[in-house]
């Protein structure tokens, strides 16, 4: 039983020799190229500010989904992790419990990506050098604890050490975009963008939560929005604000990736329903936001704004967690997804324009062979973002380059996207795709499917140009 | 061509030497665990009784659908096998005749699981040293026949050989549970327990079956079962029954896995028209069903008996053999099926009930990684049962470790089920799930993504431990 | 960066050494067995007249959706690739132009099956010794065109020097077969038979389209089509004729596999309304199509052409693309499809039937294991085409195998088409079959689920048997 915590060199490559010395090989013409991150979730307030991380269960657990929903299956209450109510009703506050709680059960992520990433924060981030378990769960919580006081651990010293050349936040289409303006004029050398995230007033236009985001995009735009022209004007100047701030892309999270442009008065109808509390929620709101996709489409050819779609996730499945701790809280579970009908009335009226670039995320496997890769092998718009989520790993990337490569080419994909609100994790991520990228170009070396020198140039362009280019940062 | 039968030591795994290595190593850790076999087929009367099984064919060939629907598949008739008819209409009685067509026959399950089985089954537990063919057959069959008829081969003699700690058969809701009985007090000191089946009272309540099912309950629950409050106290008393002899779990096979509670007058109207036989088969019944699935849930947290679901087979797809020939005669296929959706009601209901275990099996590979592994990953009481019927496969198995273990981790899964009528098949089943397991973790310890005694450990669990924990056995 | 253009001879095998060698062994055992090609698209003509291909452009890019589609979707226009327009509009007509477009973009094939097929045909048929790219294009280009002006690549002599022992082409209904016959009486000994593909009058019957087909269909057989019974005739008539000609098979390309009998009066209302231009699209053509899927397993057992159905392609998809260029233009788009209840009706009624062979393809892989080998494992009349489009490829072929082969076997599977309409693809195509197939047996001879002499006889069974025998040739 050893206890040291050791990052193999040659970890996630394939054991055959052959196989194992070209991804090494391909390896190291990537792993110290700089981090390009198109999409994610960490939060700019923290470089605003470039206050310390208050301490290990704070940056560690309480914020990231993917660890708690694994201690939760297990039966573990999230209020014993200390994850904040919305009611504010009292949670576990003893950050070293919190810790040890984890701690005793880190095995329940062997095998999985974040049990893989942690093990690489712990060890290359925090230069924690045994195993986190219940035995040494407070020695490595007082290391942890130590560093982060420290100002090589402040938010920018870590972020200029993990070497990110650019970054892309997640914004509400009402944010004001004041941290990244901090950012900008503070001095520090550093490229945070926001990036385009309406679904606030794009879905759900059936509640009231939809009507607040109605108002707070008015004062944003510093518009009234009594119409559905005064809100679609309203959008047009908010990915304009959001432009000047550095964006260069849309996100667009919807259930059912479904398209279709309503006539004018069916869209008006429907809008001037929803200011009034009448809209309904199994009509009028999928319609709208199908009818939003097609908005959202033209606006990006016209103001060059990247479009982004992440369909498929029922979020809130467990009404329980979602009602108690809110949304983001692990209990958002994917459903069947379908493309090549729902998708067809966008692509057809905006598919061929060279104008816009459309990248679609997934959580349905099936699909990536069967509807996926012949979109994208086929119309000019259409590119596949990299494995989300509950794919972001080992396997589930290998999967997606084995099921979409043979038909989409690599040149239809982008590159990859740590899609993280675990800041300390976005190297781990990064270094876990390009290793299980170079070992799959490794395999196709060793098939002879492809020359070690043209693998040399794929290899840099998944772990670095696609993204840069695609996204145009 | 060589005609000898040898099974070689490292079978099913990787060429590779150093992922042999330690697939070797971790098989040798579990290979002489005892057998837990929390859910299957075998029949509880063999035990009982203690009589020789009659000979080869009646032993391997008739009872098996795996093997006669192959058979069946390249046109061979099911008479030709002595597959019993509903009507008694003759069927081949030469045992040397239908072995003979199944040996010259044998090279059509090459590459399956059932050849893997039954070549297992012939060299360990037949001591049979050569290849099954047209011209050994009679050979063959001679040899087992000798063996069959000697007191080493009954049926209690092989169940302790086989050394099986503990194993649970499937037993309809009215079932006496004689043949348990009469093993218990036999003074046999053999852990053979029932699980509680009721698919013939809560699914097709629009069928004259259905009735039939009620009146053989009413009897073994000793009550008139004339209202849908007495059908559910005569289950909660033949579930304390079974709870009585041993029983951990119950199992329920359904097209659907919808679920959805009624209110009392719907489900009361329901009953009534179902006992009058005027319940329709495309809405009444799925809608009880559903309903069904609820109250079985809540039984299962009050009563602590581990909840199994099957769903996701279309039972007599071929009406010619179900008719002619009976049910589970290998012409059930399987359909797409959804859980997200399906299990919404059930799972905020009691999902996060630390009392619930509700193992879920599936013949849909497509929602192992979008549905299942998401669920058993979050919600407390969801645990994935192991590669179902067609999966119970080198490749089927693997594949279910590839796509459930990042989300779900290894402790949401339950270990391995044989789930057989074919009795002398146990070891080899177990035998084969473990060389997978110990295969697919020696590819994470080779690619370094746990290391070796982290397998060790995760080896036990999945060849004895998670089983045993799970059913409580 | 090497240029050089060379064909390893152990590509596509595993690099692990014991897998090679047994590969290379299988693979030595079948690559030079002839060609069966039982279901493509080669035009007759072009062996009727052989006369020489005109230039590398119109051979290898124009005529091939699999290389354009890939060139549109990175933004290329089909216009600037020489793709002929419906409406004559011009586009390039610079054969070398075209040529050079291809050559610089040639890199974005890196990893797919049409890259792989490009080079070897490129190698093999031309003996090109360089790679192409935007450099060495017009190199290449004339190389290409002088071979193809010597009578060594003429039709005729490329498929004599392809070792084809018989090919299927694919012909309408109303098809007058003229070329075959052309080619019967020309003395050379080439089998190259037609296979009846009626969908231009089973598909579609709301369109004026269906209506000339009918008209078409008329003359072809010599018949007045005003009704019902009359247009069963006139197929069946055709059907003869297609035997004549040396037919052994029918192919059926529907949306949905949907399976249903209408009764005497439905149909002929729906026929009678389709001849008046008053049927519709939406529920008249897809019953009808339904339909015609029973009548036509009913004329398979009657006259024993082998049935084949090619499902689930949303043709047209990309209106733009299909009605400019027209069908087959790349913009195909695969569907979800489901099998298990939609050929519920035909298995029930003809599936049993040993005078009937059926054979899928598909493109919904979800399917593979959950419903199409578990229907061809059990039903006599199914069998499983090989991967078709978009899973003709290294990594396609392996996950058809090891999802298949389990439940169905390998007698369930009817070897290798090759679907083309590039005809100096089609040695290129066998030759990476046989090589996957060696390589997915060589993986069951090292993991000893299968012996050294079992996969040699299985090898050869994929890669000639089995279509010979099931098709009949």
């Amino acid at each position: 039983m050893t206890d040291k915590l050791i990052l193999n060199e040659d970890r996630f490559f394939d054991p055959d020799p052959k196989i194992r010395k070209v991804a090494r090989e391909l390896y190291e013409g990537v792993k110290d190229l700089p981090i390009i991150s198109p999409h994610g979730h960490i939060d700019p307030r923290w470089f605003a500010e470039n206050k310390p991380f208050p301490d290990p269960a704070e940056l560690i657990v309480t914020p990231d989904h993917y660890v708690f929903r694994m201690l939760h299956s297990q039966g573990i209450r999230l209020e014993s992790l200390g994850i904040p109510t919305v009611d504010g009703s009292p949670v576990e506050q003893d950050r070293r419990e919190i810790w040890q709680l984890f701690a005793d059960n880190f095995y329940l992520f062997l095998g999985t990506p974040t049990g893989i990433w942690l093990n690489h924060e712990f060890s290359q981030v925090f230069g924690v050098k045994e195993k986190l378990n219940g035995k040494s769960a407070q020695r490595i919580y007082e290391q942890i604890q130590e560093k982060l006081q420290s100002p090589d651990f402040l938010p920018r010293a870590l972020f200029d050490r993990f070497n990110i050349e650019a970054i892309s936040t997640t914004d509400g289409a009402a944010d004001s975009l004041e941290h990244h303006e901090t950012i900008r004029k503070s001095g520090w050398n550093a490229k945070i963008v926001p990036s385009f995230r309406p679904d606030g007033v794009v879905n759900h236009l059936h509640t009231d939560i939809w009507r607040q985001n109605i108002k707070d995009l008015g004062r944003a735009s510093g518009m009234d929005i009594g119409s559905y022209a005064a809100y679609i004007r309203a959008l047009e100047k908010r990915r304009e604000f959001f432009k000047s701030r550095g964006a260069t892309s849309t996100d667009h999270a919807v259930l059912v990736p479904y398209t279709h442009e309503l006539t004018s008065g069916e869209v008006n109808g429907i809008f001037q329903r929803a200011l009034k509390g009448r809209a309904t929620g199994d009509d009028d709101a999928p319609r709208f936001t199908a009818h939003m996709l097609m908005e959202l489409a033209r606006m990006s050819i016209e103001d060059g704004l990247v479009m982004q779609i992440h369909p498929g996730s029922y979020r809130g499945h467990n009404e329980m967690v979602m009602k108690k701790f809110g949304p983001d809280k692990g209990g958002d579970i994917p459903i069947q997804t379908e493309y090549t009908f729902n998708l067809h009335e966008l692509l057809n009226r905006y598919g061929n324009d060279p104008r816009l670039t459309l990248v679609i995320f997934n959580l349905d496997e099936s699909t990536n062979s069967r509807e996926l890769a012949p979109l994208a092998g086929h119309y000019p718009a259409v590119k596949l973002g990299p494995p989300w989520w509950f794919f972001d790993s080992v396997e589930g990337m290998t999967r997606f380059r084995q099921s979409v490569i043979e038909t989409a080419g690599f040149y239809n994909t982008v590159g990859f996207n740590d899609d993280t609100r675990a800041f300390a994790s976005i190297p781990a991520r990064h270094d876990l795709s390009r290793r299980v990228d170079s070992n799959f170009l490794a395999g196709l070396v060793t098939r002879h499917v492809i020359d070690l020198d043209e693998a040399q140039s794929l290899s840099r362009a998944l772990a670095y140009d696609l993204a840069k280019e695609t996204y145009r940062l």
